[in-house]
């Protein structure tokens, strides 16, 4: 992506709505905007009501187009938003007339590119704003503004500083004598390691929760055909969403219903009842059931027997749930969870099951979580070379020159982290999953 | 739909976007936007950042908040717009907020409603904003720009007007005498009702290409199997969009392509072979075929032999396509159009002899074009008020009491179209034909 150009792309969805916005970003901007408004002058940050023309001199549209001077817009460039009325023609005619006058089309992520490459927000915040707009809930949302706010970049860079102060005085350390090393020094370094290794963890545990907000949750119902699969995703998810019958395998394409539970978007999925398929229709529903199986956070496996035997097939965590209990006098051994679709009782329970089994905690403000696995891996290789810094300094000689070898590289996992040294093809996928117009 | 309240709704469309734009109209609107931004002073008409918080005081987003003041808004009132992260669960946040402030969810089409109860626009300028909003050409956008603009409303006010003076005249003439009416003006009189007339019939004409650019045309291919409809469809419309196959009776379901000649949105509807039908399946396709041709504005009836017997089955407009010309030695007599989808020749002509039929023009820069049958429908009635006051004039003893009703019946169809004495149940499926948030 270069960055010299004049960008231009619709921020809002293709449709038909009351308002589209268009924005332009760049050198070229404001010339832009006074060329499709053929206006003299637009004022800074004022909405003003404009005609926009093309290059024919034929007028598209009425608009709002609003002004805001570098830096202090949203890729720190000068940049200019047109409120249009919401209709893909206009939208593409209003691009088409920006881009005859010197603009050209925006990249996936490229107005957010900018704003990370002008300094506005470092690569942990790029990746915030890209998790903001995909939440599915206004929880995992609220975690990413905290992101973007520089909650979670604060806490990263003040382990960074830490570890560069550390670093320096060691290496002062090494200057003064190449062999000893006072006790005093020794004594505080191995404190303030302990510390910040014990801080990059506590942000690493939550990563746990980050990822269930922003990623979501798989859980797969599974158990043999008629034990009311379909009953329990419709009890669960509180909606009609698979067909019911007495016939055992009735359900064929794997169904699924959301459900939000602590902000987490969790996704049931009914699938085929097990068995030897009858038929090629319920054979290919059997083979999707065990493929949706594979990809579970959490696998309910559902019974109708009181007797049944409890079989956990896979590494996945497992609920073990008895359905009709309407029909059965005794109440079943724990870990059982005991409900009935028919008469609506047991949900309570199981959702609480489920959230103690996956970890779903309710969100503190305090704390950021992390929720991309390229965060979560970079600060694994800072606490990784934490721990072997540690185990230097725990042995009977101390090796300054292994030690501040590890530390710089717990250093270079956070500059990694947070953008300051990351490789281009990374930086890269980033900003492409974002939007274009983003 | 009533109007004393504070409105809000999301103007943008649903999805993960850039941006996402919500809006407030109504008295508490500046209110509500300090206290959703926790702010004392927001300046009117500037793009200020801000964060936006519930009443539960968390942030639920930073996003850019522009104040209109009233007059001087889209609906008249104080009108607020939210700039935030084109993300649903935030959007819902945002709007539930402002709601527990004091707003109410909007209806469809309830702001434009609001500017047009405040004389901001009249009636075809509101239809205009939803054929503007619904169009799917830029040439159709820039034709509802013209109305917006108050181009039609202008030439209509100037007919009502002229009448208004006439009616007067005419009524002064009564009460100076009930018998007799000055030579002098009984010319005058007539002059001015012939001019009116002209202009009133110019303008229904417009009726015609107007309608084609804002709902667009139907056209259906059919004829017997296997004469290359489906090869037609896709020719036409320079896209694979139907399957071909040399087997008769490939298409069963009504395939369709969109082409835009001239600004208006012609739909190509391929259609199932009609014959005696094998099976189910194929006479399922041959019902949607016949079906399919009832809607249509023009017909395209296709054949294969230059010795096939050309009929008109419909009242429709046809025309008669000889395909695979490659095959056929001599040319077809007239007005039979001769193309070759294999050789790709023949398109040209096709798509002129179908504009000439359905006579679909460049559009000029002059005219605002009539779009709604409801428009047509009010202008005709003037027109036939003004033809039997024509009449009235044209007889041996000039009735001017008769004369000045039908005279009033015009004027009172102008006063329906402008929105003046509209009745309450059509104004109100005007504005419902909006979507919520414009």
């Amino acid at each position: 992506m270069s960055s010299n150009d004049t960008i231009v792309a619709a921020a809002t969805p293709l449709g038909f709505s009351g308002v589209a916005v268009v924005r332009v970003s760049g050198t070229l901007a404001f010339e832009i905007a006074k060329k499709v408004t053929q206006k003299k002058e637009i004022a800074n940050r004022k909405a003003t009501l404009v005609d926009i023309f093309n290059k024919e001199n034929e007028k598209l549209d009425q608009a709002i187009i609003t002004l805001f001077t570098s830096p202090s817009s949203y890729t720190g460039e000068d940049v200019v938003e047109v409120s249009s009325h919401g209709n893909p023609a206009i939208v593409d005619a209003i691009i088409s007339s920006i881009c005859s006058f010197g603009g050209r089309l925006a990249e996936p992520g490229e107005f957010t590119y900018r704003s990370f490459i002008n300094g506005k927000i470092d690569l942990i915040q790029a990746e915030a704003v890209a998790s903001l707009i995909k939440s599915k809930s206004i929880e995992g949302a609220k975690e990413q503004q905290k992101i973007l706010g520089g909650q979670l970049s604060k806490s990263i860079n003040k382990i960074r500083g830490s570890l560069i102060s550390l670093v320096s005085s060691m290496e002062h350390q090494l200057d003064i004598s190449e062999e000893d090393i006072s006790p005093d020094f020794e004594e505080t370094a191995k404190e303030t390691l302990n510390n910040l290794y014990k801080e990059t963890l506590e942000i690493s545990k939550t990563f746990t929760m980050g990822k269930m907000l922003s990623a979501g949750v798989s859980v797969v119902i599974t158990g043999p055909p008629n034990v009311g699969k379909s009953s329990l995703l419709n009890y669960l998810c509180e909606e009609e969403k698979a067909i019911v019958s007495s016939t055992p395998g009735t359900t064929r394409d794997v169904v699924s219903g959301e459900l939000i539970l602590e902000g987490v978007p969790f996704r049931f999925y009914d699938t085929a009842g097990i068995r030897s398929a009858r038929g090629a229709i319920e054979k290919e529903g059997v083979s999707r059931a065990i493929a949706q199986k594979k990809e579970a956070d959490l696998i309910i496996s559902v019974f109708d027997k009181p007797s049944t035997k409890l079989e956990k097939q896979t590494k996945t965590p497992s609920l073990f749930v008895l359905n009709k209990s309407d029909l059965h006098s005794q109440t079943p051994p724990k870990p059982i969870i005991h409900i009935s679709c028919k008469n609506k009782t047991g949900r309570p329970k199981l959702l609480s099951k489920i959230k103690k089994k996956l970890q779903v905690n309710s969100i503190s403000s305090d704390i950021a979580l992390l929720s991309t696995p390229r965060q979560a891996a970079a600060l694994k290789i800072c606490a990784e070379n934490m721990i072997r810094a540690k185990d230097l300094f725990a042995a009977s000689t101390i090796e300054l020159e292994l030690l501040s070898l590890e530390l710089r590289g717990a250093i270079e996992a956070l500059d990694t982290l947070l953008g300051k040294t990351t490789p281009d093809d990374i930086i890269n996928n980033i900003f492409k999953t974002l939007c274009v117009g983003k």
